[in-house]
């Protein structure tokens, strides 16, 4: 059974390193070398001929629209793959950032203040074990900004937010759905438009084509399975996703293509449980420094025996 | 004078890496270092007070709406940092990619055939010196699709467009500017909707706060400077820019922000001219590698000698 996201081709490199997704031990594609001018880096060989008809619609393309009001915007960080959110209300200019890492509060910082907005809320969708989050420094930055995070997680934050609350900036809101199986606090946000979810981040509950893994924290495969199929899979096919990492360079994905692609979550409950417990990663490479941080909000200072 | 994009942090990894930026010899910012536990990161301080008024609007914030019906992929090269970009029509299924890179070509056939659409234009913004084009091997897995360039980068390609042509996919298109400078070929795409552009692909011309090296290829800072000022930043706003390279983690940017901040091109031209001159950067790592390569569309076996 080959479980590895099919386009993957960083596997050597983040090996160890990346502690929300599980790639090491799975079964690899055909690779060819290519020639000497981009040596050390592989082109993996596809039969063109397997174009999939098995989804039963006959585009897979379609795209919904966002308010013309919302400001959006995906921002990464090349060291822990993550991606942080910066979502605003144009006409209010009160805006939150999802994800934010803590190396890069400054680059955030810049971009909040360029397109004079309001920080009001940091928010976390879980508490992260392969970064520092940057709520606790983006918090000196911006003495009004809250940090946010579930309860459920165990870590400090100003708020607590739970399934059923709403993250409200300025006239638009996320709604919060809880979606453990990664950790115990996994929260996904959803932002509706004309009476539909329009956007939805996913934390590490669902990654493109991937999801979080399940063997650390309070890791549990059938949670997880249950949270992404209930929560997330469920609505409209065209809902955009957009995962707290992606290690492939991709930055967006739908219900529909992980329904259709996703290539642990398409399995049964069952089969989804017994291919996380092969996959035998290694240990997280910064969960010994991240973890304790990101359970005092990222700020260093706090940490107990720092 | 501080040309440096301000919360740019991987200058010291990009030294030497890429011809289309231009980094190394800058003035920086203070740097503190970071406690024990994100040690070999850097934490720019900055002060809180610089909140930028000038621009004279309220908030600098706003958003477009691109067509409900058009499919939009933003994707990213973790080796050269280069941006390609997925479009298609979800009426027609007919798509272009602009920009691919040769060793994603799976990751992007896969992502192609798993939406379902039929890749028509495998389309470059310029010859790129820092990256191999996918577009040969792309036409091998997709024999209907046809490479694009423009006529005056010198590369081999089945489609020569230039400024004032369209590239049609399905019932949309992108008009083609002709924005030389950063090489002779270098052009811009505009998606236009509801009579006004929503999507602007600047290529190497203009990059998120900064702008594509003048040294090298047929760089010539004076005319980058007319290119971005007479054909992008007149865009109106709010238009969406999209750059072939981003080295700080960001994804987009727009005419408002860049004719506000950017650190070179808010300059007079003459000052711009001088901030090119003295950037001294290092000969570009890939340079002798990508450009013959891409002079024959990214077909390694076409190379006179391979």
């Amino acid at each position: 059974m080959n479980v590895l996201p099919r386009f993957l081709r960083h596997a050597p490199r983040l090996s160890g390193l990346c502690p929300a997704v599980a790639l090491s031990t799975l079964a690899h594609r055909p690779i060819r070398l290519v020639p000497a001018c981009c040596q050390n880096r592989t082109l993996q060989n596809v039969p063109r001929s397997r174009l999939v008809q098995h989804t039963g619609v006959r585009c897979m393309a379609s795209s919904v629209q966002i308010p013309s009001d919302l400001l959006f915007r995906q921002l990464f960080d090349y060291q822990s793959y993550t991606y942080t959110y910066l979502l605003a209300d144009c006409q209010t200019q009160e805006a939150i950032l999802i994800d934010p890492v803590l190396e890069l509060v400054n680059r955030d910082t810049h971009l909040i203040e360029d397109l004079q907005l309001n920080l009001k809320f940091a928010v976390n969708t879980h508490c992260h074990a392969d970064h520092i989050t940057g709520t606790g420094e983006l918090k000196k930055r911006f003495p009004s900004c809250k940090s946010m995070i579930s309860k459920d997680s165990g870590a400090k934050a100003d708020v607590y937010i739970k399934e059923g609350d709403r993250v409200v900036f300025g006239n638009k809101e996320l709604n919060v759905l809880s979606t453990p199986g990664h950790t115990n606090g996994c929260l996904t946000f959803v932002l509706h438009h004309d009476g539909r979810p329009v956007l939805a981040f996913t934390g590490d509950a669902l990654l493109i084509r991937g999801c979080g893994r399940t063997d650390f924290q309070e890791g549990c495969s059938a949670t997880l399975y249950e949270s992404v199929h209930k929560k997330i899979l469920c609505m409209p096919a065209d809902t955009p996703l957009y995962p707290a990492h992606d290690y492939t360079g991709q930055t967006c994905t739908s219900v529909r293509e992980e329904k259709a692609y996703n290539a642990r979550l398409t399995k049964t409950k069952e089969e989804f449980i017994g291919i996380m417990e092969r996959l035998n990663l290694p240990y997280p490479k910064a969960i010994d420094k991240s973890l304790p941080a990101n359970m005092v909000c990222g700020v260093l200072e706090d940490l107990p025996n720092k």
